[in-house]
């Protein structure tokens, strides 16, 4: 199969999971300056949803499993003719320079351009709300590091209650409880910090029902903007 | 590029709209019963944007474009794997019968399957809500006579408010005017209609926006419902 495709075409690696996908592509309708169909940016969207649990994976040693399947998704992108790759799951950016070294067209890397923008907000002490998979490999964290800014996760008390949110709610279909959000909030505060970042897709999805503070950096809405800009589209200004 | 995907993985000829592509896939994650992401249905969604609208194209006689841009978009679905193909777009369901002779996958037939819906229901004399493109090319009126159902279209004035509805409202990423649609409902009341059909994936996202009575069968979700089932996955019991 040949494509001569020139014109931008978005790769979306997704599925991880499903819901998430489904909001960023919204985020991306909504977020686009657009009047008719044809000023809205092409996409292929690939909701892989037989792909194995990350956090799963990774913690359990068989991340390469993975990583394969990760690879084979991004190569069909390719091949269909994308120009650049999205993958809305944080959990997933463990990979993503390995996959990049595979690939000819480039990934969006979700999380450093997170952490761009908040070194460009100025934030030096920032929470880490992220899926157990995420938190213990330290994909945030190291790029903080880089930026000279201070990662932190919460303890392992409230660590539940943010995988509860992932778990227990949004990923079986529910919109995820204010309370446990509001146990989560008053950690980071209690923690000092002076921002925090949705780092995984879950709960970036929690925000679009619920509504959130500035203090949070949605990663996926960073992505989201990314990939409206990266093909060529205008931003809608809010 | 080889693929031995033997399970089932949905393709989706979509980005007619964008937004209605978007909102075809949430009700299919709404529809599916699933407790985690592996138990929703794998699906590759194309939102070809840049695909020329079809109403426009069909009624200068300029359908071959959009015929050809169908069908490479097709054959790249089949190529990358997809066991079946969803179109959540009526006006493009004009050249359903010739792509599906150039596939060796199954098109899903949004129009056949609502038709036969409204047979079921035993409804004789239905409304069609649709595009100019679908009203004239009659894709739904053809196959409406085969089931011995009447299928009425609404007068010059009231099809320029449907029209208005998905033109000027829907595809500019409004909700739509619940005045317009009142209006159009009166008409088909007048018009002793016992059902009607939303008959263009923008008026779904009206549907799904403000809720319509069961009077009107929604093209959209009857092509959920068979993508659900066609992939082997289940129908949440609402």
């Amino acid at each position: 199969m040949e494509h001569m495709t020139v014109n931008p075409r978005l790769g979306v690696l997704g599925g991880m999971g499903p819901q998430a996908t489904q909001i960023f592509y919204q985020r991306i309708l909504d977020r686009t300056d657009a009047g008719c169909d044809q000023e809205h940016l092409s996409a292929l969207i690939l909701s892989d949803t037989a792909m194995p649990d990350r956090t799963a994976a990774i913690l359990s040693g068989k991340g390469e499993t993975v990583y394969a399947r990760l690879l084979e998704d991004a190569r069909l992108l390719q091949s269909a003719g994308c120009t650049a790759i999205a993958i809305p799951c944080n959990t997933s950016h463990y990979f993503v320079d390995r996959l990049q070294r595979e690939l000819s067209i480039p990934i969006l890397n979700m999380v450093r351009q997170t952490v761009k923008s908040l070194a460009a907000q100025g934030r030096k002490r920032v929470g880490v709300l992220a899926t157990d998979g995420t938190v213990q490999t330290g994909v945030y964290q190291k790029e903080c590091e880089r930026a000279g800014i201070c990662a932190l996760a919460p303890d392992a008390a409230v660590q539940q209650l943010v995988m509860s949110v992932i778990y227990d709610e949004i990923k079986r279909g529910e919109t995820g409880s204010r309370e446990k959000f509001a146990a989560i909030d008053r950690a980071l505060h209690v923690m000092g910090c002076d921002a925090a970042i949705l780092g995984c897709t879950e709960l970036s999805v929690y925000r679009v029902y619920h509504g959130l503070p500035e203090f949070y950096t949605d990663a996926m809405e960073v992505l989201v903007e990314q990939s409206i800009l990266t093909c060529g589209k205008r931003l809608r200004t809010v």
